[in-house]
């Protein structure tokens, strides 16, 4: 891509936070242009209105999901739509030459059958082999060629980046992982419910989907499998805490060797993400914290050693509506496009 | 004690936010009556005025802590002072003839050098044997006699109700335990930090003092060693995360054997705890959350089997002002002085 | 009423918060005891299974709302339904002969043409009359006697308390006053909307219904009119603040008397308060905070004056749905059924 | 200057929040380039580690604040320092020729005698004159040529920006105005104390400084007095509320002409703003939400008649830390420095 030159880009679902995201992320990003915004609903309706935070869109309007044909009309698209929606569009702009960047679980697990166990039945099986998985610090490989990029869900993003280096180094006993991870509300969307109600969740603090139900368990396996080239099983339990953003991930393993030291731990990763800038691997006796990364494209890790039971503990944090979603479609959108990876994504967290 | 008498109680510490609590649960009793208060600052200041929300006690002075005399004055006194400096006032009290129920740390563990090593030097050794640990639903024994008191901590009593039903039954492999603990900031007491500031605490969570370094640890270890009557080694991950009051303690473990169901865990529990009306086991399906025991001494517990991996997750949701501290001092007050074990401390949570 | 005996209650209303504030102090009440529970919905299941909280109630069974009778089963019932299904149930059990607490909007308004101006039809206008208002504090009047007591509004409870001494004292010109008033989100009630979904309140404040709009307006006007003996109107601006509960009014009007000092409002204040215990008048410099009166039916209040601008301002902070709702109706039924005002809601706040 | 041209700038004081969001701010400018950062502790550390959300600064090491000679090595710097402190290096620059950008009080008042009775004595009062009130909105004139420039503090850009279009159009009476505003807790600065401590600021509410007492007032006025052109004396009442940035003015004044209407309000404000892209008025219904705001150099104003009352309310949100501290600050030194005025502060809000 030359340089001045600016992608055209369609958004598919604007209503949610991931869309909400992925328009405020493309707004400050230097090469990208928003051509279409398309909805389920308000057709019609300017997007500065329906999102009073993103004024600069005030003459943008958004279109019908309905029927549309975006052939030559955009270089690529973005969908933040539901699961199983999400992939009829996937299909519709794959037909008409469109990159398609799917934020949805829709083309995350590689396999038909693992999808219809955990999601539903899939209605474009056939793709799956084109979607590439885009775990940009991970698995870059592929997704430069790709037309369909699967976006990594927000809790496989930080489980994954936190249990990498310890899984590629053989450093862990792989029957023994466990995730238990603390998000912020955001991460159940915009739609009201109870377990979002403010008065229900400030001061509270529960777990939910635990021991094998969550559809994010498959696919940090499926991740942690492919570093491990062995099958691998964990035990993940989802907690929500009253925060908006962020996930923590606390990562338990048994280490393989009973000498092993954090230091090693931190050196391991620090090694692995050596070209990821964002990726941010704190020196011994600091913990990651959500707050740190909020508004960020950012993950902080750290690794302890607990010496009297020989486990070691990785801790990864990131901003679910960031690095766990829009931030790392536009990493994928970067490599796709032959930007540099963290172009318009780079910029620090809010703090306080 | 007969009906109607009143115990007549002196609070040691008051300033901080355990006094308070004892100084709110003590107003609400039948039985009791604060007869004398005693703080290390504020002498001479109406309890009232340095508490605002405990207007009742607006006629009750501050007294001094450098010297006092309680003998023949009170029944007991209760004391919420910071550790090293409790020991002094529980051996005074010892000597002057008043039972004393002490909510510091100092004579939790019950053998000399571990204290030492975890803490530092203590001063009182010989009370060590003296002193009942109080934990009220699981060892009552002895309570009813003791002149020496040791309140259990907040994470102990969330960590070691959970796990307690697992292990009395051998229902889980002893050298498997993880106890991920997620604790409001109330925790930290109310001197202000930098780890209690609003601005740093609200929207981010975090782990502190993770890979054996806290020093609830051998507590916890302590309790479920007697249970299980061999020594267990725990890894404890304790969290901060952005709320006031509450503890909510996730308990990991390998099940003994793989036929193991979440029923039977629910059941081994509801038997253990038939006498505590305060301790609830929440039905399949259903997580303790930590707004449904605000304010109140209750614990809430859940047990989950994971079939896909063969662990067992046990969960407790507690106040940890109440249930892990001031409320469970007072259950075991009344323990000590023939009351009966709920009496005063029964109400419900503040929900929302 | 003999010392003893319990007085015999129905609920109607259950799932709401106001519905499990009730059911919280009744079980708490030395002389209350719950004896039906009725609902719209969850017929058949027991309280305790609604409100895990109320863990209590487990034995009590939710009855159906749509036929009961409930004469010579209960000496009371407390409404805590949505004002016009409200006044259907209050017709129904005032011929049944059941005193009638309720704590909908359906009876404040004495004048049928305002209530139909701010509400809707009124469609028992009849027992309008028979209705007193129950602000306990300022208006104890005939509750002793009432078949009807309506509740008041927890906006018009903390604005026109801390407003009355000002006005019967005439300290303040009536056409100068203005309620800032700054709400929890639990006063949006239980069911979820945009506006109290966590991700929408955390970290942000916003006025609603400005200008005239709220219908608590004609409700404190009523109050401060009666006060006055002649007609007030106000300006009154109700703001969500990311909180639970609690409510802090911020009332500002011009003094009367250039020389007004802030001790003389606070004195007139402690002296139109001097039987009401839980009305804790602040002195001088110190300013009411919600977080001193949460979960109690205390209300708080300060007066401080503007020399500079010869304003005064008169702050009010109570629980929204204690003191601004189940909690004065508790009070209301001790002084119509011959108990002690503050009988079993005199606890001490949850602080912190 | 010159397209591609980098300014070289140092950053005095970089500890508290307002020096970490001007670092945060610089980073993601494209004109801007930090040269030196002076502190009074942490000599020596890199900015990096001091904090972990700016990582991008992992190399630039904190210089000392007691001896420093900029000239020539920077073309301006920006003073994040306590009042009284401020004032001595606003002088120091001025003689080394730096333009400084002064976001403490020091030259905020243009009276010396107004600031000494307000703070303390001023110690460069021969400098005031020189000092440019950088409100750039309403005052721009002078920031352009100025060598000191006063950056305003957060509630008087509020304040002043909600009330601006009514009293330049004499929409309102100038002696009614009241200012009820309400701040989140980042405002304390990052010292922890007992008012920032998060377990008594959450779910609390209170109001400070009331009665003429804010530091804020005398500058809120001098803004008032200048654009009415005759001397305005307010009624200014901050409070804390339980949330970390942002800042909601709710301003409240008779209007001087019972006829007047919303929306003559607002269009008056539209005319104001209209070239300031960042200043967002709210059409009819809609209310500023501090939420809309976060993280962005934003201020959403609205307008609302109180027809009852003759009352006009006024509402303005913003960030305290960027409009109302850090971003203003950059506005400043874009115009000073020849930029057009929103570059590199034009990014959208993190929304939720």
């Amino acid at each position: 891509m030359d340089k001045g030159t600016q992608l055209r880009l369609a958004v598919l679902g604007i209503s949610g936070y991931t869309g909400a995201e992925l328009l405020r992320l493309i707004a400050s990003h230097p090469s990208l242009r928003l051509c279409h915004a398309l909805g389920r609903s308000q057709v019609g309706t300017p997007l500065g209105r329906i999102h009073p935070q993103l004024a600069c869109y005030r003459d943008v309007v958004v279109e019908s999901l309905d029927a549309y044909d975006l052939s030559d009309k955009v270089d690529a698209a973005l969908l933040a739509l539901p699961h199983q929606t999400s992939m009829e569009h996937v299909s519709r702009l794959n037909k008409q030459g469109v990159c398609a960047i799917d934020l949805s679980a829709d083309f995350r697990l590689t396999e038909q059958s693992v999808y219809e166990k955990w999601y539903a039945k899939h209605l474009a099986p056939q793709l799956l082999k084109k979607a590439v998985y885009g775990m940009v610090d991970l698995f870059p490989e592929g997704i430069d060629q790709a037309d369909i990029i699967s976006v990594p869900g927000c809790y496989p993003t930080a489980s994954v980046l936190a249990a990498a280096p310890l899984i590629k180094n053989k450093l862990i006993a792989l029957d023994t992982i466990i995730v238990d991870a603390k998000s912020g509300v955001s991460g159940a969307g915009k739609t009201p419910s109870a377990a979002s109600h403010f008065a229900e969740c400030s001061e509270g603090v529960r777990a939910y989907k635990m021991g094998g139900l969550h559809r994010h368990t498959p696919e940090i396996e499926q991740s942690l499998s492919k570093l491990a080239e062995e099958q691998v099983t964990i035990t993940f339990s989802p907690h929500l805490i009253p925060m908006t953003r962020g996930i923590l991930a606390t990562v338990y393993a048994k280490s393989s060797d009973a000498t092993l030291t954090a230091e090693q731990c931190t050196e391991a990763a620090k090694i692995l993400y050596k070209d990821s800038a964002l990726v941010h691997v704190l020196d011994g006796g600091q913990n990651p914290d959500t707050l740190h990364v909020r508004g960020s494209n950012q993950c902080h890790l750290s690794y302890t050693v607990d010496k009297r039971t020989g486990r070691v503990i990785a801790q990864a944090a990131i901003d679910n509506l960031v690095k766990g979603a829009a931030g790392q479609a536009i990493q994928c959108l970067n490599l796709r496009f032959g930007l540099s990876r963290d172009t318009g994504v780079d910029s620090s967290a809010i703090f306080p």
